[in-house]
């Protein structure tokens, strides 16, 4: 095919669909379950709109679980380029964003123009945290860890020498604006696993 | 927590979803795109979930995307007791589709009663393959290894030492079935994939 062939919607569509598989080469900080290895973001993805499924009747408001469920499905494509920043992480944050915000332009720009705009606003909404749909998103994004850690011994929170204060601070906030249900019981969860490492 | 303790509604919904975190560690035959390493079943289905939301406009009929979506997010799980069955493979269909039933039984049956039947109900839509949303999701599960395979330089197809017309019968009655347009053009991929080779 010449350079000057302009490409199909559908071609396009595929581009952006074997272009995102690389999303399953980018390796988080968290352990699965079994402890074999650490998790990638593709299965991660996948996990957290299984949560959305699965929990949404405990969201602390009506929200609307298929804009949910997409905007998880979506909301690590652009570590792509940027890479997986974990929250315990320090650092330059403005540079991350401005990075990510690059790789949002990229990726969903392989897209059909209408289709890549449509999903790039998902992608910002559920960064801005601001609608309940990105709450709850969020607050999804942040139990699923919690959830890992507290079945592999601490998992992440060892390595980085998290104590339970910090763990109530940088789970706890964000999980509590989509779900105080998912709180209350994260946080119990959270107390029985700090007990048992004393 | 003594054996009579009751699990609520909330822990039974956690135990499901730390269950199925075990769909990670099952294998497919498909190659990642880069060849790193084989697919698991996990990012596959996450992978396929993108599919949809990214192809709908290609499907035959008006399908409900999100209840696509939610199929193809679980239409795997029961591979955590029965394993993945590549579609080349002979043998015994009858004892796999037992075996995936009582996988079925087992794994839904671990959520609170009604939204493991509603769950269980949309797999069983997805085995059957009769409403336009089941055909729809499993044309994207045959379409998706056929784009790996072409991108791979035959992928499954070398192993497997699958021919043309084999790939004509076993992926394209089914995605027809589903898109004819995503039909018309895999199987114009596949033409030059096998022009390629000779
Ligand atoms: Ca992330």
């Amino acid at each position: 095919m010449s350079d000057a062939t302009p490409l199909s919607h559908l071609e396009q569509q595929l581009n952006f669909l074997r272009e995102i598989d690389q999303l399953k080469s980018v390796v988080r900080k968290s352990p699965l379950i079994d402890q074999s290895r650490k998790e990638n973001s593709a299965e991660h993805s996948w996990h957290l709109a299984m949560y959305a499924l699965i929990l949404q009747d405990s969201a602390n408001t009506t929200v609307n679980i298929d804009r949910v469920i997409k905007m998880l499905l979506l909301h690590d494509v652009v570590e792509i380029d940027a890479g997986d920043h974990p929250i315990h992480e320090t650092g330059d944050t403005s540079a991350q964003e401005a990075a990510e915000l690059q790789a949002a332009e990229r990726i969903f720009g392989l897209l059909p123009e209408a289709q890549g705009e449509e999903l790039k606003a998902l992608w910002l909404e559920f960064e801005a945290a601001e609608t309940d749909d990105a709450q709850f998103a969020k607050s999804l994004d942040r139990l699923q860890p919690l959830i890992h850690n507290v079945a592999t011994q601490g998992g992440t929170w060892v390595e980085g020498q998290v104590t339970e204060p910090q763990v109530q601070t940088r789970y706890g906030q964000v999980i509590v604006k989509g779900s105080k249900a998912l709180w209350q019981h994260a946080k119990q969860l959270v107390a029985q696993h700090f007990k048992s490492q004393q």
